[in-house]
């Protein structure tokens, strides 16, 4: 009979973002296969005996295609084995997960899909910035950067009147992304953001208006993973973290970014 | 010495969908100050001697103010405690949270968000539905239906445009939404989903176009609380789910729905 196939979200970054049932699913795996932002924390809670199938990108830059990681997940089901697939953030969200629950589904393979934390949601949550507000954003919108046909297939006018924009993976293409929503109507002097390592604790929030962003990114060495955030809401920031957001992290009783001793 | 105020997404529903760190947090709590949608599971897991504070919609429907709750978890917090806020989905997604951390900030409380999935994420992905796409959605937007004003608030024309659309607690507005969509442009055929009850073990879905959609919930007697799915996204459900997604969340050797003994 075949294994399960669980596709689990691992969350944006801190281990501890990850959900109960996804910590569970990982703890019952014989199969792990894992991407390049999966927090090593993560991958060690894997049962000692497990296989773990690392299928992100190789240190010469070559990835392994889709199609040989869907085959891999159900090969190694129909043998028998419970898989995690364990895919940062949410694995239906911007992550080709959808894509191997269709393998899955193709073959026969039972696939059963547990939500996390996308980084669009938690990280301007983790950085004081609330995406929605009575007075000031009614609704969201996210897209990601992360191929240049990605930016290509936008709707550039409608994502610029949205309320509040997430952009993921955006920071190599930070002017082409602020030149294409001022362009298109988005006023210049739009708060916005832009979230380095979010839920870590080296994370850091960079605030500057759309129009400056960019190059106020540039100035203080933002670099990759980071979440940007368009939008009056993240004028709210200052408010909410006045009191010192990421310090209280640190302050709190409880203990921060621990992986081991999850109980 | 103020005790801290921890802003705590419960989840979409199914309790052991709370974070890790979420959970860890409950375990601490002196104060518990909780609302109507959150699991009672997830209540119980508080420490005994703690103290719990239900501030959702009691049964003749008296809401208690924001402001309220507000102050609740201020004085609690100024009195020295360990105060958890848990609220449903993600605090910072439509849940005025954002208002409570403003509140303890201006009052010199610490205050920490954690995270929670959002109903807008999870439900969706629980029901077999990818938000994007690479072929069929490269951004999704989220918007709330909760009351009147928000959906007069809204920029019609940009929601009808989005990729994916996802709405919340817009069963009671189901026709109105759907004819705005319509009216501005959203073709009629447009696949569309209501998930009730989404990550819960009597949670369903059902599916139509987004013309037929209020009249086929009604029928169905889809009731709230339900998240709504417009796009073409809402296709690839029947080859996600072909292989049983909801019944393989019972015949997974995970136990299901266990809320005691998380370890």
């Amino acid at each position: 009979m075949a294994g399960t196939v669980y596709l689990v979200g691992a969350g944006p970054g801190d281990p501890e973002l990850i959900t109960v049932r996804g910590l569970r699913c990982l703890r019952r795996a014989e199969v792990l296969v894992y991407d390049r932002l999966v927090h090593p924390g993560l991958v060690a809670e894997v049962p000692a005996e497990a296989e773990r199938l690392y299928v992100g990108k190789a240190p010469g830059n070559h990835r392994h295609p889709q199609e040989a990681i869907n085959a891999l997940l159900v090969a190694r089901a129909l043998a028998g084995h419970t898989v995690v697939r364990l895919k940062g953030g949410d694995p239906f969200i911007f992550g080709r997960g959808s894509e191997e629950a269709l393998a899955c589904a193709a073959a026969g393979v039972p696939c059963e899909i547990i939500p996390g934390l996308s980084s669009a949601t938690a990280v301007p949550a983790w950085a004081g910035i609330p995406l929605t507000h009575r007075a000031l954003a009614a609704s969201f919108g996210v897209f990601t950067a992360h191929r240049a046909a990605d930016l290509d297939d936008l709707d550039w006018p409608t994502m610029a009147r949205l309320d509040t924009l997430v952009i993921l993976m955006g920071v190599a293409r930070l002017p082409y992304i602020r030149n294409n929503l001022i362009r298109c109507g988005r006023p210049a002097h739009t708060p916005a953001a832009i979230v380095q390592q979010g839920t870590y604790a080296d994370g850091r929030t960079v605030t500057a208006t759309l129009a400056a962003l960019p190059e106020v990114a540039k100035a203080e060495g933002v670099r990759s993973p980071a979440v940007i955030v368009v939008g009056a809401v993240v004028g709210l920031r200052e408010g909410v973290s006045g009191v010192g957001l990421e310090t209280m992290l640190e302050a709190a009783p409880l203990p921060p970014r621990v992986v081991e001793g999850w109980s």
